[in-house]
């Protein structure tokens, strides 16, 4: 048995990196269940849309996905991973380039944070809270076009 | 010494749970040195405003503080804490109420994640990211007007 304090959180590192390239290479294939596999069954969301907060939903990922015409691309910035025993947390920036059904293209970045537990062997999303600013200045409009 | 087997989850989540009813309170009492001392320096900070993140930074905190008329009022809702180890992380609600100095009175839902770090004895917290989601009607209006 390896106990927490023998092991390399470098390891943990590497896998949780590899977790979410794993998730953004579903999302190119729109593969939902390769997308929703890292996450925790009851995985508590806070999304870029409405509601304020639900629990991971792969009928409304698949919807979401059905919505763009093609790939979904999303690569990743400044992923900064802290591991302790079992628990992970996982700071950083995603960037989201797809195109509507509707037509057009859209593009953004926002932040990410993502908060992990192992789970036997393999980490699980448990927690993932994604979000872009809004403006100050009255309008509430929200900065979707921000870069890190 | 006290191992991290021997220690009681509870002591710490009651711990977390004092550390945020004590920025609760510097709010109310708009004493910066308060709200700011549960946070590690260069705690990374998600905020609702613009930019996309940036480092936890008493100036303009202080600054947001005078932008109101009278105390800040922050309560939370379904604060959920995990604890292991030298880690842990928050989920949850907080509803700030405050009177702008030029006029009317503001109150909103966020959602709130935190992520804490061990230090010596202290809990302090090392990022912290809230936000509100936005509408996906096309209008990419910040819906602060939900409820958890």
């Amino acid at each position: 048995m390896t106990t927490a304090s023998q092991r390399d959180p470098s390891v943990d590192e590497a896998a949780i990196r590899a977790l979410i390239e794993s998730i953004d290479r579903g999302l190119h294939r729109k593969d939902l269940a390769a997308i929703t596999a890292p996450y925790a069954k009851d995985a508590l969301i806070f999304d870029l849309a409405p509601p304020l907060s639900h629990r991971i939903d792969a009928g409304e990922l698949g919807a979401w996905l059905d919505s763009w015409e093609g790939p979904v691309e999303r690569e990743s910035r400044d992923l900064d991973i802290t591991v302790g025993g079992d628990l992970a947390f996982c700071t950083g920036f995603f960037r989201v380039s797809a195109t509507p059904r509707a037509g057009g293209h859209a593009a953004w970045w926002m932040r990410a944070t993502l908060c992990l537990q192992r789970d036997g062997g393999d980490w699980r999303i448990v927690h993932e809270h994604t979000s872009v600013p809004f403006r100050m200045d009255g309008s509430f409009q929200a900065a979707v076009d921000l870069e890190p």
